[in-house]
């Protein structure tokens, strides 16, 4: 149902500077795991725990290192790293039509915004004024860009993004459907008649290679701006709340969301489903497990953090749960009886 | 403020082949509670919670079992399921107008896209190339599809969704707003200069009679395609991530999140708030209770799972989370106060 | 990059009925945080926390309260509440442009809706049948509202919203993007082949003065109406399902799910990623830590309540998770050692 991209052994293998075990004429159209190839697809040996399936593969040729590239089925390209030379591969594979640059006729265009002629805007997008696109964007169908927004060369923005006023992302990002950048952060001010609105005056400032999953929100800043560095790669329906800072390379899965003006490393891994309360700075190479609740700073380098009980049986849960809610009083009574304990011996 | 739908009771006890005790002829235009119904209404008795209200209804007439259907205020349906029977009657009562089949002025198809003509295309509609959208589909305004995307017989896309190249759908589906399907899952290979990413290749295949709650994001497959089969149930704003495979009649409650390659079976239940994590296989008619984490695969069929501490009063809460941290320390003391109490009987 | 609006002391002092100490002819252009502030900005201590940066700050004039109005380095306007102060006075440098009233020619309006002349109604916006927008009402570029729908005086929808069929919102109400108001409700009776839906049949009712975060979803009621009270601030990316009644001035922070028919009274505060189950009652002024789930109904106001374990090192949660699977287990083994020494001290 989809185009199919072929290219040679030899070509693949001088793509990833591998070396070519093999018949270098033999043609790829695919790639596949070791489990599941056919013939005309290249597979990949990552993980060790797959090795066994890999004499069996029905490949026409594997990525592995240089160990496992004996006596094999099929053709080999050694590499040093199998998982990085599929994930460049994986670029020449992607089937997707781009579509010709130029603005389409149902698309409504601020007279102030300058987009480059090497642009792709696609139908009923719209763009506020002041804006400036430039050269290599995509912009997906319906996507709305506020006043005085700026998209880098080579950004692509996915259809039904939104971007309010003064949000400016750099180049080469990828920003999926359903993105909110530039939402209003989460202010008031409480008064006995209710809460009063503190308008958001800063913007949303996101770096080079940048990618931001699907329906996930970034709140502008308060006064200063919300920040995300160079190569953060953000999950889908991730909240990133006002005056939130994230360090380059950092990475953060689904769901997981950040409260205000936090600062977070870089080069951490956040798992799914997290919550990091506001106003904490997290180290750099901090990982932290899915869906555990950051509520302190956290100082050290390198540290890996978790929160939660793991899962059990309901029936089990439930008995421990009353525990959990008598546990200082539980550490007490066994106090009580190292005391007693004590005693007992002094006076044996 | 909204239109009427009225039905003679006769014609209402046809519809789902229930016993009618008292005038037929009368009429009912509403579906609600026992409470809160008033004349030309009609309840029911689900759940024996409520049977009290029942005595005391203004209902025109009541959904019952035939065990509570004496001595009642108003005329009775006697069936098997009055749940069933209710849910199957909501369908009666649904006022909301179904516009005429046919393509919106505004749409923007492309030209190789198969609309058939018993279809409706609203307003701002996208779609894109060798695209095809079977009879009695309705497609919400400002919904884009991309590619290469199949959509069934009488499926609903509801306003401002967004389907990426090559998503297929089947029939009979309720797809809401803001639904994100073949956005890129989070793949990325790790090298000391950042990460690398790897192209999603893969599509999103959803069987029949599936429903898929407002902002819910379904990712394509990194080589192979995610896969939600028939009859499953998708509550708002869930993110299933890439290869995840869902098995036929699985109901998710909202906000949950499932990690990459996981496989859930048929016929679980799992509440809102909970984090599946990734490669896991979840056996048939699991279920799984709000706000669990689960990262072990579950391997034989009907569980009931648990994770989490149970809310608590702030004040008591902080010091039994002082001890949580202390517990493996308190299992060593309770070992060790255990041995000196089997040394004083032996010794007594 | 953006607008600047300026205004003198004596305006800014005027507008807070705060009291001025120094020169009142001086302009402001911005506010901003003791820290950050330079000439020409307004600063604000409203936590005695920052007091150490009140001496040094560059800010040309600062809000603060009688007691740290002396021996400043600029200006002072002695207000009772600075944080408050700050909050009012951001309105007046909120410097968004606002577009003149009129509805764009690329939006689809039907000829059953009434739109005041007053209104904004932005590009490729759709409005149904029987529509009411009154004046002052700002509709963000491809937004959708549903038929029978009402938006009252001076309510925003931001771009991508939207509103499914009979959905009303009062006065003075913010509405981000990409909320949805009025998609379905959760609901399916279980049979044997599978899921029934409960086709839902009620409406979204939203008071004045109310806020919804981007990326909300909001659903209809299954038969009465889903009621969001005035003055209710709602984050982003919220979950809210049918019939869920949300009392006035009540705030929840991003990524909180509330399940179906659940009632949460006045002026309570809940914070992130936390999950309240169904059918509960929450009294007033209940307030919610991060991450915590709500199981039970809340019966006497003012508590605040949490839930969770609190993050830990990895290696020690590990163990600590393992013990807690325990729990109940030690509980006992402690009670047997109380009931062993207590019969030692008997004898002894």
């Amino acid at each position: 149902m989809q185009p199919v991209n072929s290219y040679s052994l030899v070509e693949i293998a001088s793509l990833i500077k591998g070396q070519l075990i093999g018949n270098g004429e033999l043609t790829i159209n695919a790639l596949n795991t070791l489990e599941c190839a056919v013939a005309g697809q290249l597979a990949f040996l990552a993980n060790t725990k797959y090795l066994p399936q890999l004499a069996k593969t029905k490949a026409t040729a594997v990525l592995v290192k240089a160990e496992f590239a004996k006596d094999l089925p099929c053709v080999a390209i050694v590499v040093d790293d199998p998982y990085l030379a599929f994930a460049r591969l994986s670029r020449i594979f992607d089937w997707r039509v781009q579509p010709s640059p130029g603005i389409h006729d149902s698309a409504h265009i601020s007279a102030s915004a300058i987009i480059d002629v090497a642009a792709v805007i696609s139908a009923g997008v719209v763009v506020g004024d002041h804006v400036i696109i430039e050269s290599g964007v995509f912009v997906g169908a319906n996507t709305v860009i506020g006043n005085r927004c700026k998209v880098g060369k080579n950004t692509r923005l996915e259809a039904s993004a939104v971007l309010y006023d003064n949000v400016c992302i750099g180049e080469g990002c990828l920003i999926h459907s359903s993105v909110i950048l530039g939402s209003d952060g989460f202010g008031f001010a409480p008064t006995p008649d209710g809460w009063v609105k503190i308008h958001q005056l800063g913007g949303v400032r996101i770096g080079n290679d940048v990618e931001i999953g699907a329906g996930t929100t970034i709140d502008r800043g308060a006064l200063d701006h919300t920040y995300i560095h160079d190569g953060v790669k953000l999950d889908n329906q991730i909240q990133i709340a006002h005056n939130v800072v994230i360090g380059e390379q950092t990475a953060i899965a689904g769901c997981t969301a950040v409260a205000g003006s936090t600062k977070i490393g870089r080069r951490c891994t956040i798992a799914g489903l997290s919550g990091i309360v506001g106003h904490l700075t997290i180290a750099d190479n901090t990982h932290v497990t899915a869906m555990t609740l950051i509520s302190k700073s956290v100082t050290q380098p390198g540290q890996v953090l978790s929160s939660g009980t793991g899962q059990d049986a309901h029936r089990n849960w439930k008995k421990n749960v009353i525990r959990f809610k008598q546990l200082n009083e539980m550490a007490k009574r066994i106090s009580k009886l190292e005391q007693k304990a004590d005693n007992f011996s002094s006076e044996g």
